[in-house]
């Protein structure tokens, strides 16, 4: 739950570069080639704070319905049919904002179980971010 | 009903300035300010062979699921709410495609006949046109 | 917002004639010829606290995706194309549920401010009634 | 590709014990209990004319959107998260209907291959029947 209107939320992440900005876990988040942040096509470059690297490529955005999916490029751990959405949804009563963010993929069973915790706990953890971070502007 | 496979007929169409290039009745269809022509956000400015131009940005794109969503940019026509969105859906049992062109948005009553006569004159003429080319390829 | 698991708040409404049971200003909600509660095409007859009286068919219903859709028969008001949709989504950050209740249609507009605010005052009624009835469970 | 406007070919489907009528290696299809045909949380019998038996619960119906939901009850293959939907969908240009079946599932790898492929050939075997029968009316 976001504590702003969906406009005012969608604004501060809609850009596929924004990670940096608003994940205390992110680094640096730039996108490669100096392609534009809202190009389908685009690729961008999460370095963690741990030292994680991803290269990430925007599949899908959209300003009339407040959502961004991608995929990884090279992934380190193998998946298939992998897609990532970040989606916000308006709340009418409050003028607040929802924020989904959820994962799509296939993997060897052994893996799952992994993966499947390590993704709950980073979109929590940048959930609880992106809300504290709006609700203090 | 688009005699070619998903990808090939998307990889056609993708562009949100591509339309001169499928259109029969589109004179040219630059991108403004050189912005990207699968970026959210890009307008592009479509010039018919009648004429008649149009300003359309892009407000929604998707490689994942292949279709885009534009709107009009100061119509002449006052409408709300409008958003019209080209699709593509794969038909497996062929190996073809279902190119959809459908528009939504509210307008006064008494032009209502005229638009949507209008929109179902160019969607059935464009959608025939891109059907043609993609067969002769 | 629901402080009910999505599971725990569907089976509460899912049945398309529990309005009686969670909305203070309908008085009764039953469903005509003894058809089942969660049949596409069911009708059922709302009678409100006011004295007002809907006949309301269901036109589509989701245990998977938790929504049921409704359009009225024979609506006192002159709206084309309505479709009314009430939908519940699953908040994992607190096992708790976001409800949605949405309208569509085309009316006159003369008359759309007046049925927009009155769906309005009667959908944030009814969710605060929901949230509150789930809540004291 | 149905030769017939969606609201017929969806007259003929729409019931979920109809399949003994369209598909040509269904010996019958009864819903347990006199439960209605259109009734989300019935259950159907599906016995195949090679001596397969089915139980299979409706799980989404939408006239609305022509389509419906099933899953199974205590498969003989072990699938996670199974979900089959029919859905029909309006082709202006011809006034045509395009039938789509599709099914998602979590499966062991080493039974995949096999599911997958037997999916696809009924479900193409049943498409092309729908679209026969339909045809013919």
């Amino acid at each position: 739950m976001v504590e702003a209107p969906v406009e005012v939320a969608w604004k501060a992440i809609r850009c596929f570069d924004a990670p940096a900005e608003f994940l205390p876990f992110v680094e640096s988040s730039p996108i490669e080639d100096g392609r534009e942040p809202t190009a389908v096509g685009a690729i961008r470059v999460v370095t963690q704070v741990d030292g994680g690297v991803f290269r990430e490529v925007l599949v899908a955005h959209s300003d009339a319905d407040h959502f961004y999916s991608y995929t990884f490029v090279g992934s380190p751990i193998p998946v298939r049919n992998h897609r990532t959405t970040l989606r916000l949804r308006p709340i009418t009563d409050g003028d607040l904002t929802l924020a989904e963010w959820s994962s799509r993929f296939e993997i060897a069973p052994e893996q799952e179980a992994e993966l499947v915790g390590l993704m709950k706990t980073n979109f929590l953890a940048g959930l609880r971010a992106l809300s504290a971070q709006l609700a203090g502007n």
